[in-house]
C-alpha cells in the first residue's frame, strides 16, 4: 500500500533520530526521553484548575513524553504554578507545550510569548504557532524562544471538521519549517507530512474510540496515528481526562501508542 | 476605473447601514458611533502597563471608535483594569476589541474566551478568530458571546508579509461569516471583501507613512484602506502610539480616516 511505498528507506527509531548531526537539541531531548520512558504519549491536560493541574502532570508524569497546556483556561494560575510544572517535569522527565496556537504579527507575537501575566517562554519547553500570518509569526516567536533553547511546532493539519490547513496551506507550513529549522522542530499534524527525520510530528484528537464532540472535534486511534500516518506523538485529552481512573487511561494510551511504533519500526526493518 | 465599477450600487453611509433590518446589533451600535462622533480610528493599543493602558484609553477615547487591546502582553492586569477600560468606554463612546486571534477547536476557544484570568468575554465587546479551525471555532466562541450580546470578527486578511490568508483561503472566511452571521459581524482585512453592507471591515497596519518592520508588518495609509480598499475602519498602532504627542496624532489619523469616507460616500453618491 501507500504507506509500504514511503517506507522503502529504514525507518530510524527515536535514538537514532536524537542523534542526527542536524537534529533541534530540544527534539533530541524530547526523542531520548521517548525511548527512554517508552512512551510517545503527550496528555491534553485541558483542566481549569491549576491544583488540579500539578496533580494531573505528578500523576500521569511516569506515563508522558510531553504535557500539554492550556494556561490560559486555568482560573488561577500563579507564577509559582508554572515554577511547580517545571519541577515536576524535571522529576518525570517530560517536557511542557504550551498549546498557545501564536497566530498574530511577529511583533505581537513577541509580547504575547515573553510578557503578560503568563510569561510563557520563561517555562514552557516548546510552543507551537499557526503560519497564517506568514514568516514574520516564527521570526518574532524566535526572537524570544531561541536564546532560551526552546523549539516551536507549526500547525500543519488540525483535527477539527472543515480546517482550512489543508493541500497549499499544508505545503507552507511545510517550507517555513524547512526555512526556520534552527527554531521549529516539527508540526501538529494529522499524518507525517515531512520526510526529514529531524522533524517531529504529533497529533491531536486521538482517542480509543472514533466520533468527535457537538464542536467539530474528530477523533483517531493511536495506532491508526502512529502506525498507519506515520506520527511521532499521539496528543490525548478528553480520552484520559474524562475517565474515571486517568492513571489507567493514560498507561493504555501509552502502550496502544507505543505499540504502534515498534510494530512500524520492525516492520520497516524487516 | 475597478473601485468605480465596484460602486455601480449606492454607497450606503455608516448611519444607513447601522438602520438595515438584519444588522448584528454590536454593529448597528458601532456604526453609529462612527457617524456620531466622527471616526473610523481604531487605536491599538499595544502597550505592556495598565496604568498607560488605561491612560490611553482615556486621552484617546474621544477620537476613536474602537479600542484594540492586546490584554495578554499586560504585566499588571487585574480584573479591576477591564472594569476601568468599560468605564472609560462608557465615558466616552467607544467599543473594546481585544484581538485575541482565537484559532483552536470550539472546546478550546470556549474556555479561553470565558474563563482563565482574563476573562474576555465578560469585558470585551467584540473579539476576532482565525478560521483555520473550522466553523467550530466561531460556534465555540459564539456559544459564549452570543448570550452576551458579543460579536466576532474573522481574520481574512492580514497586514504581514508572506500571509497565507490569500486567495481561497479568503474566500472561505467570507463563506463562514455568512454561515454565522447571527455572531460575526465582519472582517479583519486588507480591502472590503464582502458587498453586504451589514458586514464591518477593519483593516490593520495602518501608518500615514508606507514601509513596515523587521518583523514582516507592511503598512497602508488611511486613505488607501477606506477611499481606495473600501475598508470601514482603520486600526493604528505604532503610528500613533510612537509620536511624542500621541492625541494630536489620533486626531490626525481621526480627520484623514473620515475625510476619505466622505469623500468615497460623497463620489459614490454624485
Amino acid at each position: 500500500g501507500s504507506s509500504a511505498a514511503k517506507r522503502v528507506c529504514k525507518e530510524l527509531s527515536y535514538t537514532a533520530r536524537a542523534e542526527l548531526p542536524h537534529v533541534h537539541p530540544l527534539a533530541a531531548r524530547l526523542l531520548r526521553i521517548m525511548e527512554e520512558k517508552t512512551t510517545n504519549l503527550c496528555v491534553s491536560a485541558d483542566v481549569t484548575n491549576s491544583e488540579e493541574l500539578l496533580h494531573l502532570a505528578n500523576c500521569l508524569g511516569p506515563k508522558i513524553c510531553i504535557l500539554k497546556t492550556h494556561v490560559d483556561i486555568l482560573q488561577d494560575f500563579t507564577p509559582s504554578v508554572a515554577s511547580k510544572l517545571r519541577e515536576l517535569a524535571d522529576k518525570h522527565r517530560f517536557l511542557i507545550f504550551e498549546d498557545r496556537k501564536f497566530a498574530d504579527i511577529g511583533n505581537t507575537v513577541k509580547h504575547q510569548y515573553e510578557g503578560g501575566l503568563y510569561q510563557i517562554s520563561s517555562w514552557a519547553h516548546l510552543i507551537n504557532a499557526h503560519a497564517v500570518p506568514g514568516p514574520g509569526v516564527v521570526k518574532g516567536l524566535g526572537a524570544v524562544g531561541k536564546p532560551l533553547g526552546r523549539g516551536c511546532l507549526l500547525i500543519a493539519e488540525m483535527s477539527s471538521q472543515g480546517s482550512l490547513a489543508t493541500g497549499s496551506y499544508t505545503q507552507a507550513v511545510w517550507k517555513m519549517a524547512e526555512d526556520h529549522s534552527d527554531f521549529v522542530f516539527g508540526f501538529i499534524c494529522g499524518s507525517k507530512i515531512s520526510d526529514k527525520p529531524e522533524f517531529v510530528h504529533m497529533t491531536p484528537g486521538v482517542q480509543m474510540q472514533s466520533g468527535g464532540d457537538d464542536l467539530g472535534q474528530q477523533y483517531s486511534s493511536p495506532y491508526s496515528v502512529i502506525y498507519c500516518k506515520g506520527s511521532d506523538v499521539i496528543i490525548v485529552g478528553r480520552g484520559i481526562l474524562s475517565s474515571s481512573d486517568r492513571v489507567a487511561a493514560a498507561e493504555e494510551y501509552r502502550c496502544a501508542g507505543w505499540e504502534a511504533y515498534m510494530k512500524r519500526l520492525s516492520e520497516s526493518n524487516q
